[in-house]
């Protein structure tokens, strides 16, 4: 057996955002703090996630401009587009952030440990050969694209794979309805794929606002998108030129294609961690189970971010890892994160920005009497030059017993994502109808 | 003597936002209202302001999407731009909203009257050789660029001739150092004219927070446009050519100008009225003076909007005339338009969000001791992948003594316009800092 080596006070088994900025939390109140990893730092958000998609946003925001340009005056020839440059320049960047990341561990003297942990029937964390432990062990180890089981299945990609693809494919077919889903199809075709998007009912975000899954399904098939409704992949063939034969549930199939990506969803990173050595529950999913204030099961280890499976953003983990933080080391025994109205953009085109309960949840939760709905559709003026136009949608979910206090905001808009932070400062503040509705109207007239 | 032949229960001279939406409002409350305008339904907004201007913002940020192609991976030639495009794209849109306002009036039940208006000495008002009164009169006939009398002055153009431009001049020359100066001098630079700014002392907007001041001034030389400081044009020659010469109070010259643009402040259109004949006071400047209910010394006149001079911004005057209406007409007799803390946005390059006062002002206000500034200097993700990197500013000025209250926001950012409305929501709720801060971090690490 391996000796124990080291013990921390705080030692946190993942370097992802959650896991990070925990650590550097409980440093700041003098703790011995450790961060192990495996891969890189920053984990999915730097890495295979926000950051990168971000920037492929950017990208075909771009593309999107370049087909206006004409009717703001500009006549421009596109002689080409080079998406390995595009990677080159993002991959160089991220590689940047990971040497900030590692460097503010440093500065924070948080010690990194690189390696694959797992726990011992003992309690320990083994690590490198090595056993390690502390009086509070955080786990933070994220989650991965889901990979269906069907014959051929391996010659698809996930959004990890999206990442790394070398050249603009020229025929995809993503399959999904969720976020990460339309982002990625959105992306690919912006920038001049023939993108497929098979899903499984006959809206995409189905877990949203209906006006949300309705009004962005049919601004897909706006954008040219061929939105495959009730579609499966049942097994795919590599044929002799590379690309990929589909066979559908529909009995149909789908030829020629480049690049097949699932986006079904995401699993936690519990495999392969000992954790039934130590005996930390997880859920039928494989997610850590956890209390309001991160607690497992077991005394003194906690979990929080994509590994328990719940609210899978960036910044709940980091949210959370702090609150944590303080709990434990700052003489702060109620602190927690609230996870009830966390706001959400989804980088599709257009991009979306949600805030509290959906009309469905508003509606089941205080009955549909109760709930008053202000909405609006409208064409921004920016397109008041262009041929293509973009519908715009708002929707306020209102609480009538409350004075109109609103419980609910969505929007289907250019810049919405810009626009979210303020209002949910506003609605968290308890925000009541006649304090918004003015920006929720058109311009004049 | 001209006959009366109609009399209204609210007559409004000026066709403007404030006035079209003062009336509309009070026709809904079943008045018999007017509206008298001498030229373009919309006012200035819509004909010579916020909105051609805010179609020259988009035409602008088109053109330095263009300039970040490349590093987005997009290999384009531009062959040319077409100012006259866009400007006949521009002009048939501006039509169209025209024509839309003059329905709206219609739809409303206001009746519209076309000509000038002036007071008579028996106190009604004359137009097109007819007498017309009402019980209420409101004035709300707008402002118009300042031209300063030097010599060749008339060479000269104001914003308003700004719209009425043909082509991109290629050299240009813009005098003032406010909100209109740096948005049509930033369009200017942005479409390729040789921009130069001549201001009187030595930053840009100076009655704003000093760091806005400061950083734009900055960023409007980094973008290339050239800042005159502290300098003026003292005379004006037209040379053969069609050029300009302009002498300057430097001593120096500047040549071969092809446009020279006055954008050094706005006043009202009080003359021509007989204001005089009916004794409504105006001030030295010429704005109507008016208390906080828009009444002007003579019962029962009101004025509302550009003509007071205060606060020259479409959304004011539509809320002021509105509130109006309804003290007016719908038995509010408390409503009045706050004047405080209003948001405001300049189109600059970068654009800029400001809400509140300024840390000059609250220092003034509080005493610097009770005050305390949060601030924060970034380079956004966007400039990740390209060469000029912006750099994007954000300021709250906190009122230490109750809790941190947010009394000012100041933002100099791409998309801060988008950002601004929700702040402004949360900081009119009394937002205290912890509220605010997470979203005036930047993004991890």
């Amino acid at each position: 057996m391996a000796p124990v080596v080291k013990t921390f006070d705080y030692l946190v088994i993942g370097g992802g955002s959650g896991g990070l900025a925990s650590a550097r939390r409980a440093a700041e109140f003098g703790k011995k703090c450790a961060v192990l990893e495996e891969a890189r730092w920053g984990g999915t958000c730097v890495n295979v996630g926000c950051v990168p998609k971000k920037i492929m946003f950017n990208t075909a925001m771009h593309s999107e401009f370049i087909h206006d340009h004409k009717h703001y005056g500009f006549d421009v020839e596109v002689k080409g587009f080079s998406w390995g440059k595009v990677k080159a320049a993002r991959d160089a960047y991220i590689k940047r952030l990971n040497g900030i990341y590692e460097s503010n561990l440093e500065k924070s003297k948080v010690e990194k440990i690189v390696g694959h942990a797992t726990f011992t029937d003992d309690g320990y964390v083994e690590v490198n050969g090595e056993k390690i432990t502390a009086e509070h062990i955080m786990i933070a180890t994220g989650g991965k694209p889901m990979v269906p089981s069907i014959p051929g299945g391996e010659h698809a990609i996930t959004s990890d794979g999206f990442f790394e693809l070398e050249d603009l494919p020229k025929k995809v077919v993503v399959v999904g309805a969720g976020y990460i889903a339309v982002e990625l199809a959105g992306i690919f075709n912006a920038l001049g794929s023939d993108t497929s998007i098979c899903i499984r009912y006959d809206q995409v975000l189905r877990n949203f606002d209906g006006m949300i899954s309705h009004t962005l399904t049919s601004e897909l098939e706006n954008s040219g998108m061929k939105v495959c409704r009730r579609t499966q992949v049942t097994k795919v063939t590599k044929e002799s030129n590379g690309t990929l034969t589909l066979d559908l549930n529909t009995g149909g199939q789908m030829k020629d294609v480049n690049c097949l990506l699932w986006a079904i969803g995401r699993v936690p990173n519990t495999n392969n961690l000992g954790l039934e050595k130590v005996g930390i529950k997880t859920d039928s999913k494989g997610n850590i189970v956890v209390d309001e204030f991160q607690n497992t099961n077991v005394s003194k280890r906690y979990a929080l971010g994509d590994v328990c499976g719940k609210a899978l953003l960036t910044p709940v983990a980091i949210a959370a890892g702090r609150k944590l933080a303080h709990r434990l080391f700052d003489n702060k025994p109620d602190w927690k994160l609230d996870y009830d109205n966390i706001p959400t953009v989804v980088f599709s085109h257009p991009p979306i920005g949600t805030i509290g309960l959906t009309q469905e949840e508003a509606e089941q939760k205080y009955g549909a009497a109760d709930i008053k709905i202000y909405s609006s559709t409208f064409v921004p003026m920016y397109y008041a030059m262009t041929e293509h136009k973009l519908k715009c949608s708002m929707k306020l979910i209102c609480f009538k017993s409350q004075n109109e206090k609103v419980i609910g905001l969505f929007m289907l808009e250019q810049g919405c994502y810009e626009m979210l932070q303020g209002f949910f400062v506003a609605i968290v503040m308890g925000a009541v109808l006649p304090s918004l509705a003015p920006y929720f109207c058109s311009a004049p007239p």
